[in-house]
Formats: structure tokens, sequence, C-alpha cells
């Protein structure tokens, strides 16, 4: 890693799967660490598969060592449930960075998007696609590890703006 | 604590304040440890506060060292924002015994209820008295408190029987 570089984990959380991506950002230009899914037992109890998760997470933080962290404000429906369900996965996701004494930015869907392909409005389709051409060495199967990498960009793009620090990105530090 | 005595942490989590109860169950005889809250500070960012919440009640289970813990499910209200914000401080609440090896049991509202009053549609006012009545050395100031006590109970009372092992409480064993 270079001196002035610094790594980014960005993480789409979900109970059944949950993305990561972690990018490397020096200036503007940005490189690919590493990206990968981690998953909870679909038969096991709910505190059992956040744990899972968990500690998937710390094992990638540990192993990759990133500096900020980076996650979606959640797109709250109408579906209750999924909401709860998806809430629990975040506040996983926000504690696995939190506590090893990592900053965890949040930005909303739509800047994620518009960073990353132009437009508040891409499908899943042309993320993937953008973020395969803004980190060419970059290889993922999913939409959920495609996801955390666009999410680590926006960062990396927003992270020194003051649009980041008044209004979107609500970076916590570790104090 | 008696040798075969076992202690049990009820958690009622909420983002600013997540109140906790340490009860003693020995065969049908039921004991107050200690009960409290841990709270956030409401200006920090979510995950510093998720974090404030978590390092609490990890010192709390390290001083108390409960063996099984109970937690409600949740009641998913039309309020989509508020699910979201429970969500999160249940993720958190589910992972602190877990991460500690602690089996985590879930048991809906209405049984919690039912189990202290005996009613399955008790206010507030009735299960703190109820709480107050079933442990007569606790003390606690706030309902948050009365209710994570009494989902303490509620465990208490219903973790060796059929119904709890086929259909309400699942116990998450600490694999």
């Amino acid at each position: 890693m270079r001196a002035q570089a610094i790594r980014i984990i960005g993480i789409d959380p979900g109970l059944r799967r949950t993305g990561w991506g972690v990018v490397e950002a020096d200036g503007v230009r940005l490189s690919y660490v590493a990206s990968g899914l981690v998953t909870s037992d679909a038969e096991g109890d709910l505190a059992y598969r956040l744990r899972q998760l968990y500690e998937g997470l710390v094992g990638i933080i540990t192993s990759f060592k990133p500096q900020e962290a980076a996650i979606e404000e959640t797109f709250v429906n109408k579906d209750a449930r999924a909401t709860l369900k998806l809430g629990q996965a975040r506040g996983m996701a926000l504690l696995a960075p939190a506590l090893a004494g990592i900053g965890v930015a949040e930005y909303p869907p739509n800047v994620v998007k518009k960073t990353v392909t132009g437009t508040g409005h891409g499908g899943k389709d042309q993320i993937a696609a953008m973020v395969g051409f803004l980190l060419p060495k970059a290889t993922f199967d999913s939409a959920d590890e495609a996801d955390a990498l666009a999410i680590a960009i926006c960062h990396a793009s927003h992270r020194q703006t003051a649009w980041a620090i008044a209004r979107g990105a609500r970076l916590a530090t570790a104090r």
C-alpha cells in the first residue's frame, strides 16, 4: 500500500448474505483489493446467524485492514418484516467496523448510484458493469459484491468533499 | 449462586436506551440479581451509538455472568423508520450475548405479558407492578428495565417447557 493510499471497505448488509468489497484509493486513483460474501446458515437461529455474519466480517477486516468503512443508508420499504430483518443485519454490519475502531460513513442509495453510474437510478446490471469498468481487476460473481464495491467507490469519491462532511456521509469517528 | 440455579439476562433493545435485567432461577424460585439501562449518545453517529450500547451490554454480561439470554420478538409496526431503528438495536442486542457464547431465546410480546401478568394485553404499568411483586428485591426506575426483567422472568418460566422448545423460544445454542 502506498503511503498516501487509504483502504476502504464497502458493506452491503443482508441476513442471508452480506456483500463486502475492499478498494484502495490514492488521490483519484482507485484499485481493487478484494471482495466477497459472508453468509449465514438459513436454518440457524437469528442470534447465531448474526454472529456468523459478524465473525465473517471481522475476519475480512482483520485480513485486509481497511481504515474506513462505508454502508448504504437503508431503503425503507413497506414490508415491515423485511425492514426489521435488514435492520438487524445492518446493526451487525455497523458494529463490526465500529468495534474495530473504524469510522463508518453512510450514503443514500441514489448517491451511490449517481457516483458510480452517473445517474441516480441505475439498475443492478448497470452498477455491476460500471464497477467492472472502474476496477478492471475486480472479480465478483454477485450483485451484493458489486454493490459493496460501489459503496466503497462512492466513499472514495466523497470522503474528502464538503458534501460528505456537511450532509451525506456521517463518518463515525472511533471515539 | 446455588448449584442448580441459572442466571438469565432479559434484554429490551432500543437505540436510545436498552433495558437489561438479570434474574436467578432455581426451580420455581426466582430472585432478582440486577437491572439497569445502557444508553447511547443521541448526538452520536449510528455506528458509534450501536457500539456504545454493545459495549455497555458486554460490560453487564461480564459482570453478572448470565448463562442464558432472552429477548422479545419485535413488534413490527407501520412506521418503517422506527422498525428499521429498532431492528438495528435488536441486531446489536442479539450479538452481545451470542458473541459471549450465550444462547438467546425469543418470545412473542403477548407470551411475555401473559407469563408475567396472566393476560396477553397488560399495560406497561401492570407489567412493572407484577415484576415488582415477583421480584420483591428489584429496584428499577424505568419501563425498559421492568420490561427486560419481565422477559427474563418469561424465559425462567418457559425455558424447560415443550412450548419453548417446540414453538416459541428459539434458543440459539452457541455452536
